[in-house]
């Protein structure tokens, strides 16, 4: 599946400087309009369940038929929240035969993750550039 | 403030289990019911702008005739977000006269944070692919 419908989270210029951190330094715009879109796309309880039961599986993929069942909405309506996971960076997949197969991206819950971690009070003195 | 309006996240019975891990075991459809609101309610840039304001203010509070100036935005607009992010706990806030005056609630963030950390396993040494 294509990268490029996909939102750039956390995208900060410079090296690894990966997360500005949502609670240390005021976001600027354009670093708000990335996250909210992530957060917009967790602020739902079927997309929620849908990314838990993805990466809550063991052997780290899911088949889009072992999700269907869980909920009482229709194949489209699942398919539709599950575009929405992958646009937003959450998920990403790959069709084999009849079936599409769902797997989690780390790297966007780790960013996001880090952006709502306090820094260590007083041991703040670490990253700046 | 009243508490009463407020979203608890990550409730789940049991002692001080207080993050079930959305990674790591399937959300029931409460706790995504739960989780979804607090995510939703950062799911908007202003109130993600707003909400990192808040945090990152040194002082630890801001008066909302602080907040207002770094938008194109009325002050009834800027209220309704900063209701928002206060019915999702996120934050909380006193009136002091004429100004009301905010201030982050870390549990909130902390418990998003911990919900969307994965159990150590090969966690974050994957750098430079």
């Amino acid at each position: 599946m294509s990268n490029q419908e996909r939102v750039a989270v956390g995208r900060s210029g410079g090296a690894d400087a990966c997360c500005p951190g949502l609670l240390t330094v005021p976001l600027d715009e354009e670093q708000a309009v990335d996250l909210a879109k992530v957060f917009k796309a967790l602020g739902d309880p079927v997309r929620l369940r849908l990314l838990s039961m993805i990466a809550s599986r063991a052997g780290g993929e899911v088949c889009v038929c072992d999700l269907t069942p869980a909920f009482d909405l229709s194949q489209p309506t699942i398919s539709h929240h599950l575009k929405l996971l992958r646009q937003a960076g959450l998920i990403d997949c790959e069709r084999r035969g009849t079936w599409v197969y769902y797997w989690l991206l780390p790297e966007t819950t780790d960013r996001l993750a880090a952006v709502l971690t306090r820094p260590a009070q007083g041991a703040t003195a670490e990253a700046a550039g």
